[in-house]
């Protein structure tokens, strides 16, 4: 199944034949204090430099996140979704907890963007999956319900089934949800990433629904991080993870996803491998 | 299915539940012409230093081939085998395609080897699996028999099945037969990678043996191939690969398959994964 997005100028299609699409995660204020700072003083400066970069890079579509306490949320999220549409050309993933601001962005982005995200719980998907049938958008289905999160990946299975019957009812067609599986991180619980893989699984064969997830989860608070979640990527892309929000900057994300699409027979005669090694070393000798 | 190798003092399990198992490549004078050299005038000073830095950085097993063209093989291969038994304590993979020198080497390990390698060509198997039995040893199979190598992964399962039952009439049990699904070069045809992991899939499914590749040859003539090399391992580990013959050395193929190992609930808590981190910290400010 494919998941269609778009830019006013640019499709990006999402599916199990197509390289792997990477969601630049970087547009983000949590965790990032100086971007917060900047964003409460209507300082968008970092945030059209962050666009450029991640495109550079690779993202294919960029996720955009508005989320401070105490700031105008609608007003914030529409400023920085203007902002990139006109300093790039990929298309947007919209993402808020906030109904009012996912509705404002959505009615400022002329393309089809992605909504990042609802969960199963019924009053969550309410909220959500009119929004998305509105704007005929897409929407990130996060694979758990009123129960919580699951280590049980048939109960994973179950959520994603109902977002998909929801969107269903709410005109939103299958192809245009994508499903988060659900990584989580494996410091805390070391079944964490066999649990995903699983669940991946599962709802891919039995959903037949794109997936995708924040890929950054798995290795929170490890040494080594970047190679935790470059190889997260790698093992997960084979059970159906066909897009991931990640930091297409990180040399080692970039090159495992690359790398993989290779062997994965999306990338003949390693044209895009070849492409971002030959990048890569022009940067370095730029550099040194 | 869990396979134990053992060296005099130490065994090594093989299997699903189990930690990746690194076979060191590295004591191979294929391609090495000063290992060669050296070889020839029977100074065998590097073969002992390989096989120590390779048990350091973590391989579980070595494999020992002594195939130099015009050397008395079976003479080299003994000696190579007894002089890695008596440095190292991990259990040998021995390497010939000479079933003399297999006959040798065996003969004068003390433990219980495995054997590199058979196809499933009729006559190939009917010189290897009686000395694979008649010494206790486990022995990898080369998917492939008399039709030559075969892009269709159902004709990799079927070689593999005759493998496993020729194995089985000579009192070669199950789980003394590694299958190696052959991983072949993507650079020189796209759908190599996929076709082994379907091969893979496909083979532990039916047969529920462990499967074994020589990883090195998937990145072949390509411009960084260590990290193809680790991606595909990362890859390949959902789809039942269980060991592989590659260069511990390396950083990027030891921690991808760390990194893998903890994803997959195999390290408990990334005990193994922060020694590595550590060691390679300590390593690097020595050598800095």
């Amino acid at each position: 199944m494919e998941t269609r997005l778009a830019s006013p100028t640019r499709d990006v299609v999402i599916g199990p034949e197509q390289p792997f699409v990477v969601i630049g995660e970087r547009i983000n204020p949590t965790g990032r204090s100086a971007l917060q700072e900047e964003l409460r003083a209507g300082d968008l400066s970092r945030v059209e430099a962050d666009a450029r970069a991640q495109v550079e890079a690779g993202a294919a579509v960029l996720d955009v996140n508005a989320g401070i306490p105490g700031v105008d949320e609608p007003v914030l999220l529409t400023r920085m979704v203007r902002l990139i549409a006109s300093a790039t050309d990929v298309p947007l993933s919209i993402d808020s907890s906030t109904p009012a601001a996912l509705e404002a962005a959505l009615a400022a982005y002329d393309g089809k963007a992605l909504v990042n995200s609802t969960t199963g719980e019924s009053s969550h998907l309410e909220r959500v999956l009119p929004l998305v049938a509105k704007h005929g958008a897409a929407v990130i289905g996060m694979a758990h319900d009123e129960r919580g999160i699951s280590m049980d990946p048939q109960v994973r299975l179950e959520a994603a089934r109902t977002i998909v019957e929801r969107a269903a009812d709410h005109g939103v067609p299958r192809k245009d949800v994508l499903i988060d599986p659900l990584a989580m991180t494996v410091a805390a619980d070391p079944a964490a990433g066999a649990v995903f893989l699983e669940a991946a699984g599962r709802i891919r064969d039995e959903l037949g629904v794109n997936l995708t997830c924040g890929a950054s989860n798995v290795s929170f608070g490890l040494p080594g991080r970047h190679t935790v979640t470059a190889t997260f990527l790698a093992l997960a892309m084979p059970a159906g993870l066909t897009c991931a929000i990640a930091n297409p900057i990180d040399p080692e994300v970039r090159r495992a996803i690359l790398a993989a699409d290779l062997v994965l027979g999306r990338d003949g005669y390693a044209v895009r491998w070849i492409a971002n090694h030959r990048a890569e070393r022009a940067a370095a000798n730029a550099g040194g």
